[in-house]
């Protein structure tokens, strides 16, 4: 069942329940706009959706309300900062705005976020990137959950990445994890009986497979590119450890679930590119000509990475935010 | 028919064949080396075997054996450059080496490098970094050779990726294109009438499929991850073309073959982390969680990304480089 609620509803209940379980007002005013942005944006899985489980962190001490993430060291556009097992989402949105305003001084700003908390839909940092004129680039490391190429057993996170352009009419943003699909993924076409539109890990005789209870069954879920993805995200575990100081995934997957992980914010002025005072123009060239392929089918379309997001927040904001109605219920009785 | 050749009887042929064509002495040198140690590596299609490609283009004047890049702009840790045509492989190693020098005094550097030709070997400049103490991480944007996610005409290039990062006992190393097979690859599969050992394309009714003669039929090879990697070969050329001031892919397909290409290079100095003293212990730790995981087959291996080449090299600087002769004897003749 799904009904629909207006944003400020749904960011008030946010608010009231933060504010309940000990965050300051400050702090839970940006914590509820992001958790109600994800679900506006249709990314419920880490806003409505998540809301309650994250409450619960709260409450089992898992997530301090009162911390805020402090600079442990810096040298020109370079800091890093500990976020003293915080929220997630609030020390992510603290740091890229960190990075974006090392950005605005030196052309670019990088900063290393160690001892945070799972920050919820990357893509929200692209966004506060781009939005604020720089191509933001962040990443985390994880929980292992993947094999690395040619094993069976899981050693590597899914390490999602985030890439975001600027663009005045709305920026042009990827926000992917490392595996083709997440476990939450396979889950949901496995409850629906479906198989997956494209092979998404392996059975338990090696095979590529789309069904989603085999991968689920041989927990070898398929990174990005085969092989690419795999060394890919043993890099971005390797950068993330060193240039934050935290965690690696090795040490991450040694407690019961996911905790004190690491992460990278990227930012670059483009106001400081050869290319400001045109850049606009620039960007809508690569995307109009990236649109103006014919699409492989006739129903088809060919969206730049960005478009749908605009789209849905659109419809969220006309009708209010779609909600799952049994997670709205939980939310109002939180 | 393949031989051996020493490094440096290989390492002389390409010095006397750069000097012969006009390039300065100390610049043959250095385009002399990256060659052939790509040969050394074990990437012959971009050392060896591309030599007389790219002697030609020298003498058809899409090089400038000449040229030497110029710095356009600079602001803190983020520079311009220029490469004017000269060869991709000069000026790649030029710009890498100055984001290697900003980040020591800086911490990170970027470097953005515009109207450069193809690099050869992406890697080459990640071992450059890791080699210098720094992660390293660098890509280009490149000639259409992939249709953007659900559709069937090519807009998007390739755009290899470089990420690297030091360890004293061999750099761990990922450089990859962003469509899952090259077309070269494709190529050598179908020469030797094998099919692709995982899907790589669609065929001409829009099915994955692993026939290398299919897919370079429809044109629609494989972005790695299906969405995500055409979503993030889109950015990857926006970032590129707005960091150097250069032309994107959309303009570079507007010519015959690729040219002009542009390119950006990061460098983050390991020493100014947070685990500076430690940084060779956590990457050697991470290194050896990855490579504890139990092989998916009783034959199989686990490797970290890296160690191959490191193997290739060895056995090339005690047996000799191995060399297809045709192209050797094409290059004696030049």
């Amino acid at each position: 069942m799904s009904t629909r609620v207006p944003f400020d509803t749904m960011y008030g209940e946010f608010l009231r329940v933060l504010s309940s379980v000990g965050f300051p007002p400050a702090r839970a005013e940006i914590c509820a706009r992001l958790f109600t942005e994800n679900s506006r944006d249709g990314v419920a899985s880490h806003g409505l959706n998540r809301f309650p489980a994250f409450i619960e962190a709260v409450r089992n001490g898992r997530i301090d309300p009162q911390a805020e993430a402090i600079k442990i060291q810096s040298r020109a556009c370079y800091e890093v900062w500990d976020g003293r097992m915080g929220a997630g989402n609030l020390n992510a949105y603290d740091c890229m705005g960190r990075a974006v305003r090392l950005a605005k001084q030196n052309a670019l700003g990088c900063v290393g976020l160690r001892n945070t908390n799972h920050w919820m839909r990357g893509g929200s940092y692209g966004w506060q990137a781009a939005e604020a004129g720089c191509i933001g680039v962040c990443w985390t490391n994880a929980y292992p959950s993947m094999p690395p190429w040619g094993a069976r057993e899981r050693r590597l996170g899914n390490n999602p990445l985030v890439f975001a352009v600027p663009r005045s009419s709305g920026p042009v943003v990827v926000d992917f994890a490392l595996s083709v699909y997440s476990y939450g993924k396979l889950d949901t076409f496995q409850r629906k009986g479906e198989q997956l539109p494209f092979p998404g890990g392996f059975d338990s005789h090696g095979r590529l497979s789309r069904d989603p209870a085999e991968i689920i069954e041989s927990r070898r879920a398929l990174p990005i590119g085969y092989w690419k993805g795999s060394g890919l995200a043993l890099l971005l575990d390797l950068a993330a450890t060193l240039l934050s100081g935290g965690r690696c995934t090795a040490e991450i997957g040694g407690d019961q679930e996911e905790y004190a992980v690491s992460q990278v914010f990227l930012a670059f002025d483009v106001a400081s590119t050869p290319v400001a005072a045109t850049a606009d123009r620039i960007v809508e060239q690569i995307i109009s000509d990236f649109q103006s392929a014919t699409p492989a089918s006739a129903s088809g379309s060919v969206r730049y990475p960005g478009a749908g997001t605009l789209a849905i927040r659109q419809e969220s904001l006309e009708r209010g935010i779609e909600v799952d109605s049994e997670y709205w219920r939980q939310v109002l009785e939180l």
